[in-house]
């Protein structure tokens, strides 16, 4: 699947990271891979110790790596401080997408006549601009994507295909949505009156922050009153879920299924593993990581590793445990009155 | 984000929600805010006691609470019972989206000749309706969204951008449906045999009822023979799925993320928190409500509050407590060897 | 909802199983159901020994059933070694779906020059089919789905309304893809550097097998480097997220609202039920079942049953024991103190 768009050569690449190499500059390079399965034309990189056994009988063209591991390495090296930072450098030379987005507007799009597009806007077949939108330039709209009325997307965002931009939503620049997310949908707001649900109109927006990306399937609803704010540099995988009013500060990751519920106030550098839960209304402090389908119902002050649950064991053994876990509290009363008659005795 | 579609003083705010007031009734009124963040011209409200700190300071224009705290209150007052209903009534005042909807169906749509659309009806720009579908009174069709056919939505309803309503789908009255949520895909239902699935055609449809709210991306499954049912003024969050043949009577609400499987029966006035899942082919009765992230694997048939899981701790804290956990069987037996002991001692 | 596509009797159906039975096979069959509902014109089937109670008063014009509960079934019989398998056979008779598949391209498609179509091929109402696709024979392409550049549909595959496959996917004969789901968005890999994130572009593709079905508004990532596998025959449900480079073994299950974190492995004939959670880089050996909402945080080299967490219980008990959980290292030191001071005693 890798395919460059133009001819590189291993001299290319060399320069393009600004690494000195030592071999045959003019070798064509056709895409990237790992040690394992790099082939001659191909760069591979050396990002993680334990693929150390891999450098040894590599047959890539060259190989990213540390200058440490120099030395070990059979085939031209590109030395380098952060060799994943280079491997997602080069990575953005073999994608085959901006090849393909040419400026205009497919004649089945629909464009409202009172949107402002900048110079370089693609927007693709039966893509819908409504009213009042502002694109700046360079922004890509997939083919069936929807910007609702009034919302401003920064210049260099793309919207991959199937993309809902509710109206009033804010995009900062170099933004990254990817298909069939979904951003200022309404959020969950209702009174509850008589033994029924009225429902609040949701009168905020979304703003989201340059350098952002949002995944496939995943949400963001607008705010109650206010907005709900997605920092700078928020990366923000597949299949996830922000309520209302939430925030999110600058460079935190938020991977696959997670859920934060309404008004709860993520820091910044923060990493919340997959499919991780914060219920309404927290703080969680910069610097925090939550592991796997945590579920966090306390504001989190300090920076630090937090987790919940008990990982999956045979079936057999854990019906035993979970069982007990639902006498735990009567469990830890015995110990107790164990302990109290022990002392008595002693 | 808050902007009236009319202009609106203090006196009309007053009227549409019946209440007296003393004060400037003349004073315009742009939109809603929270009692801290308010400015002169907007109005505020006190649901909750935990803002009572706010009303002392709030520059809001008036504050909508309960007659309890109207001495309170530094600024002119709109006494009411439940501020709460009052501040979602009000609301729907600012909410700048009807205006917007013009009815008539766009150029760009595709409605076939045998749909039959009521008086008022939208259908936006590259909308698809097709054979046999019955739109009633005032529907909306948001920009992208597709309904199968046969499918029939009552008055008033509305589906915003990029919605996908299957075949033979029946939507009741003053629905809304956020973008990207799919009421009608297949259900899950396969046949084993010799080591391979063999597809259960889904034949059964979904059935929502009047004042249903479904959020972005949540899917509701189509049943197998039968219908999918989900009752009158439920509110379903985003990013939920509902499998075939599951019921949920009127008036629950279901929080984001929550999972229901085959064929189980939610009751009426329900609530699931956010994450919540639920096994196939239960039973849970009305006035059940559920704390987030629970997994719930047998019938309930009592009202009241149920939870499992555990919250997050420090992770070093937690792998201490994890991996006890998988010894919870062997401790409790080891508890019991002691206290029979002990007891023969005594 | 069930509705022949055109006149069945009672014979028809049992020549399209080639099963003998006896009784008037002019009887007319409009559709199937359960036992319990079935009316005079509509098949029924057992497939489960909990509903033997209503074979005794079924109103079914015939049931499906194993021979063994032949004499006990009060009007006409369908005997058949796997009665589940029958009705699913029957099942596809009585959809309505395919009787509406006019092949052809609707005026409103958007369908590239240099795609190739196969004969019979259907693209409906504003979908889009971008450059260099190929759909095979009799492929359905549903309303405002979209098929980026490059990818491969075989023969006989349906995709649903508003479904997104990104470009480079290559899709196996015969499979379903339900509304909203998107095949081939972008993995979620950066490098970390300067307190920053870097995209690492996704230049891997996805690969469906044959007869896959992927469910409502799933989520299928494509490859960094490589592919993203998606067996023969694996059917996955609604609201699932498949992160890039995971593959799967062909004949799996996977139930909603579960998340397969990056380059995991799943073997053949697993099956993982509804939000159960897999993290990155494990292996799952063939034949391994995970109960809902399980999280697992290691490989699993046995074939068999797993599980973690604990079901749900009343609120008030279970606080008193999810507070000892917090305390059970410490549970477990004092119950080891204290059999260690009574073998001291005795």
């Amino acid at each position: 699947m890798t395919h460059a768009s133009h001819d590189l050569t291993l001299a290319d690449i060399a320069r393009h990271l600004n690494v000195a190499f030592e071999g045959d500059g003019s070798q064509p390079i056709r895409g990237l891979a790992t040690l394992k399965d790099a082939q001659a034309d191909q760069v591979a990189f050396l990002a993680n110790r334990a693929y150390l056994k891999d450098l040894a009988v590599t047959q890539a063209a060259a190989v990213l790596l540390h200058p440490e591991h120099g030395k070990s390495c059979p085939v031209p090296r590109l030395e380098i401080d952060n060799p994943y930072l280079g491997y997602a450098t080069l990575s953005q030379l073999f994608d085959p997408l901006p090849a393909r987005d040419i400026p205009g507007i497919h004649p089945s799009a629909v464009v409202a006549e009172s949107a402002t597009l900048g110079e370089g806007v693609s927007v693709q077949a039966n893509a819908v601009i409504e009213e009042g939108v502002v694109l700046g330039d360079d922004v890509i709209i997939g083919a069936g994507s929807m910007v609702g009325a009034d919302s401003i997307i920064g210049e260099g965002t793309r919207l991959h295909a199937n993309v809902t931009v509710c109206h009033g939503v804010v995009i900062g620049k170099r933004a990254i949505l990817q298909s069939g997310c979904v951003i200022g949908g309404d959020g969950f707001g209702f009174a509850h009156d008589g033994g029924q649900w009225h429902k609040i109109a949701q009168l905020g927006g979304v703003v989201l922050g340059d350098d952002v990306e949002v995944g496939s399937c995943s949400s963001i609803d607008r705010g109650a009153l206010g907005n709900t704010v997605i920092g700078n540099d928020v990366k923000i995988d597949s299949q996830v879920q922000i309520a209302h009013n939430v925030t999110v500060g600058d460079h935190s990751a938020l991977a696959g299924c997670v859920g934060i519920a309404g008004s709860t106030h993520v820091g910044r550098h923060c990493m919340l593993g997959g499919g991780v839960g914060l219920s309404g209304h927290l703080t969680i402090c910069d610097g925090v990581q939550v592991t796997g389908m945590s579920l966090v119902t306390n504001s989190i002050h300090e920076p630090g590793v937090y987790s919940s649950g008990t990982g999956a064991m045979n079936n057999a053994q854990w019906r035993k445990n979970a069982v007990r876990f639902k006498q735990l509290d009567e469990i830890a009363k015995r110990l107790s009155r164990l302990e109290k008659n022990h002392r008595g005795q002693s």
